[in-house]
């Protein structure tokens, strides 16, 4: 046996090296998954496997049919706060685009993404045997998505197979820029063409307001994990009641022999979905979520800050749309990239020295441009960023106007 | 908004009211995920978000290729551990039997499926688009699955359709009676016609020493918050080398207009898996499942010693295979149910009459017969559960030998 005692305490009491209370992190995919204090609790109160089966019903056994602790509210306060009108917790957005995608769509139909989609949108689409038509955006430096662009997508696809594609997504806004997109343009175009629309509101839902009534979308997937104050994994899938209809079928299958059926679960969710912690989480966190996108402005308004402060820096420009419309910034900084190719530590200079100014979360190695996210920095945190961007600037000979 | 923060209220400081603390809780599906106490340590260090991607390297950014914390050596261990060649954490053992039956099948195929199989065995063959045929098993009293039954089901599927099936599912142990399946003879049949074997080991692996290649199965599915002292959700997936080619297979997808491709990525589990902190609460839980699983059969003592001193009581007979060799128990009890008949809380008073003396778990309402789960419990939870039966049914004038 290989697996010795030696060998195994390499899994006792693994500390995370870039915790809250040691750094600021500013990973992009980071910032709205941080714990509340409520969550918190909540892990500890229900880490157990299976905890919240105890009060599982026995003549309709699935998640969101349990009362005690309150799933049930839960899940009809998710569709509320979500402007839709059924939700489900599932284990990550991405199992949210799969489980639409296989309902909703057959293999070899066409889905019409972003060209700024999240590569779980495509993997989704692949994994459920779907082709994908790309809208194009407006390239550098704003890569704007030209939502106009779905409508040509979609005769497109009309041409090609004499049908319209049997979806479309719409990343409300992306990993890449941190820009926001007209999703309610886009519902307004698909369903002209009778094509129903998902929005991907992994950076947006949990974090800003979104009501997917409001914009007129019909499907809106979200992740707990990146913008619900929530533990991996969870994702949120909402629904109009039409397309719960299809998206929440239940199962059908019948034993051959045992004739056993199964048809209080939801097929695509193969029942139940997120069994324990992360969900409590998600459900603690709950109330801070509803309270924190009414203050979504003074986030974007840090951003701007931001920006504002970095763009001091010669040659320092902010990539995306202007002013930003939300917390994810990109950055273009040849000026950093110039310091790397002189220092002893190459690319990785930029990390260190942030680093040692207790800030973490921009890719190793990175110069030319990276991306991080302010959402959730105090006031005081944000500044201290800033004054590190300078401080470095300044070491290293670079203009700061 | 009708989500005033009285409604929300009811989303904090949720608390367990069946917690170890205060319940000898028998659960049949809880016992085997109750946290370590160095779970319980990772879960308040690995809370957050995507706490675990802090380190993700940027060449390769996938759950499976990060060092620290160590995922990439656990998945080693994980199939080392359990004789198999590659591992993955997945969002639950349900999700493992989809990857499964999604990449080792095609829509229409066949899969065999033992007759006391999980529901999440169908639903996974359902949403796969798989038909199934179920190998019977013998009846009342031992539900004993007849192994040899799955040559003859897969002659049925090669009469029909011309091919042998594509898969074989094997529940290792059953949800229902407790039962061992002998899986290497299943395997053995199956291999003979060239049908690929999946162990459904969400009862047993975690718990008992499981060793695939021992068996001669291709796959082993197991999960992590009902046998590996994890948070939900955690499946495990582990395959030989053979099966890993064809189930991880790349993402092969490609952008129309970006060209964008993502051949890092696993497609079949859409990138990454479980980010936070279940995978953190089932890596620092290894090292006592590797440890707990060498006491196996003391846990199988206790259950053969519950169900020797319940058998006691008039009329109680413990249905599944004699021996026990899990567990998980089922009992017949028509003794209870005539109490029922003349007791005001009718089928509920076994559940009120349990709870009263600190045990939870058996379905409310159930008098004829339940099942519960004595996995991990000290001699002393067991005596306990044992007087506490006893008590009940001399005080409603019941014969205890």
């Amino acid at each position: 046996m290989v697996l010795s005692k030696d060998r195994l305490r390499r899994y006792l009491n693994v500390k995370r090296e870039y915790s809250e209370d040691k750094y600021i992190n500013v990973n992009p995919i980071q910032r709205g998954g941080v714990l509340s204090k409520e969550a918190r609790l909540a892990l500890l109160e229900w880490g157990d496997g299976y905890s919240i089966c105890d009060f599982c019903p026995p003549q309709t056994p699935r998640l969101d049919k349990i009362t005690r602790p309150p799933i049930r509210d839960f899940y009809q306060d998710l569709a509320e706060f979500l402007g839709m009108d059924e939700a489900r917790v599932v284990t990550r957005c991405r199992e949210a685009k799969l489980i639409v995608f296989m309902t909703l769509a057959k293999p070899g139909d066409y889905v019409i993404l972003d060209s700024l989609a999240h590569y779980t949108s495509y993997l989704a689409a692949e994994a459920a045997g779907l082709k994908v038509k790309e809208v194009p955006n407006s390239g550098y430096p704003e890569f704007k998505v030209d939502v106009e662009g779905y409508a040509s997508k979609i005769e497109e696809v009309l041409k090609e197979t004499g049908r319209p594609p049997a979806l479309a997504l719409i990343t409300h806004v992306d990993y890449m820029y941190g820009n926001f997109a007209d999703a309610s343009r886009v519902a307004k175009i698909c369903h002209d063409y009778g094509v129903p629309v998902v929005l991907n509101a992994a950076y947006t839902a949990g974090v800003s307001p979104v009501n997917g009534r409001a914009l007129g979308v019909d499907v809106v997937v979200s992740s707990g994990h990146k913008s619900w104050a929530s533990c991996a994994p969870t994702g949120i899938l909402a629904l109009t009641q039409e397309m719960a209809k299809e998206v929440l079928r239940p199962s059908s299958i019948e034993g051959d022999l045992t004739k056993r059926r199964f048809a209080v679960k939801e097929l695509a969710l193969l029942g139940c979905t997120v069994m324990g912690a992360p969900l409590m989480t998600l459900m603690a966190s709950f109330p801070h979520v509803v309270e924190r996108i009414e203050r979504w402005s003074e986030e974007v308004e840090k951003a701007r800050f931001v920006v504002e402060q970095l763009e001091r820096i010669k040659g320092v420009k902010q990539l995306g749309v202007k002013p930003k419309m939300h917390t994810l910034i990109h950055l273009e900084t040849p000026c950093f990239y110039e310091v790397s190719k002189r220092h002893k530590r190459r690319g990785f200079f930029l990390y260190e020295e942030l680093r040692e100014r207790g800030i973490v979360g921009i890719q190793p190695g990175l110069t030319k441009h990276f991306k991080f996210n302010v959402y959730g920095l105090s006031w005081s945190q944000v500044k201290h960023l800033v004054w590190s961007f300078h401080d470095i600037a300044e070491k290293y000979g670079l203009e700061v106007a």
